[in-house]
């Protein structure tokens, strides 16, 4: 089983991973609209899988922030935009997997949504953190993975969503639609696991 | 990491011990009325997991009975057992799993009865298979188990309950109650991973 696993660099999406790499030959997928440097390339390198990077038009990063600004609020853009990466990995994966978790509100996709992809692009949609909460999560990444954590960190597609939000609706939009204490993490090294 | 799992004998509990065996340290637990000989720990011995048996008092299973008849459906019942059988591992085991998935209809926990779960007991409550649809179970399965498919095999609780059911309200109420088509796994063996 080939599996396309969309990857930021964080901590979710490299647990995703590597929970499925013990049944299934993976590659790591990151979208980008190709605006910010992004580095997810060498955290696939630590973590040992294959990566390929997917660009996204432009015209879809302005549709987002139109989104994000009339919603004043991120989540309905940001699971706009994971759609979106979904199909474009499923055009070349039979199988595309992402970090997504119990706990999370956006980006999730729901049962019909689910569904509607699966069938519209006849591949399996799968998603190894569902089942997992918070505390689970942490041991999982305590066990597996080395990572540091900060604000918005250079590689993940938010960043190129803030400055095209910037240059569009101006800084103070920004400030509107994302929180001040967003913390996201980025995967900096693998450890073997111990019992 | 230690980890109690649901295990019935079948291909998604049996799964789902294979997914956390590859970060946490299992113990595989089998509820039972004690009413049918149970053969789970001779199928967790092929799996190569330790094993313990919980009882359950018969008030539970007259309790069980009387609410599916009730409902003509067994769907509430079989939820009702199984957040009980989650509320006696949780007694052993700082985190609970299961083989539930995406597209089962029953036993499933809704958002606020897996809250209230994690809550009461102060545990984690897992379910590695929820994001798997069935065809990535299939493929999983496939890969890791050898499975034999029977109509209601001998060591499932459902036998017990069809049989406290038959003595209190008839034969006809159970066939009623359970669909006839109702099919059920059982592992006969491990294989190993090729990719």
């Amino acid at each position: 089983m080939k599996v396309g696993v969309l990857f930021s660099g964080g901590k979710d999406s490299a647990l995703a991973a590597i929970l499925l790499s013990h049944f299934a030959q993976i590659e790591l997928v990151t979208v980008s609209f190709g605006i910010v440097p992004n580095d997810a390339a060498s955290v696939a390198c630590v973590l040992g899988f294959p990566h390929v990077m997917i660009g996204l038009e432009a015209a879809l990063a302005t549709a987002t922030v139109d989104m994000m600004v009339e919603d004043g609020y991120p989540n309905r853009g940001i699971t706009h935009l994971h759609k979106t990466a979904l199909e474009r990995a499923a055009e070349r994966y039979p199988v595309v997997a992402d970090g997504t978790r119990r706990d999370d509100k956006a980006p999730l996709l729901n049962t019909r949504e689910v569904r509607s992809l699966e069938d519209r692009s006849a591949i399996d949609y799968v998603r190894p953190l569902l089942g997992y909460g918070r505390k689970a999560i942490d041991a999982l990444a305590d066990a597996h993975l080395q990572v540091t954590y900060g604000e918005c960190v250079a590689f993940d597609y938010e960043v190129e969503l803030r400055g095209v939000m910037a240059r569009s609706y101006g800084s103070e939009a920004v400030k509107v639609v994302f929180p001040p204490n967003h913390i996201q993490s980025r995967v900096t090294g693998r450890k073997s696991v111990i019992f």
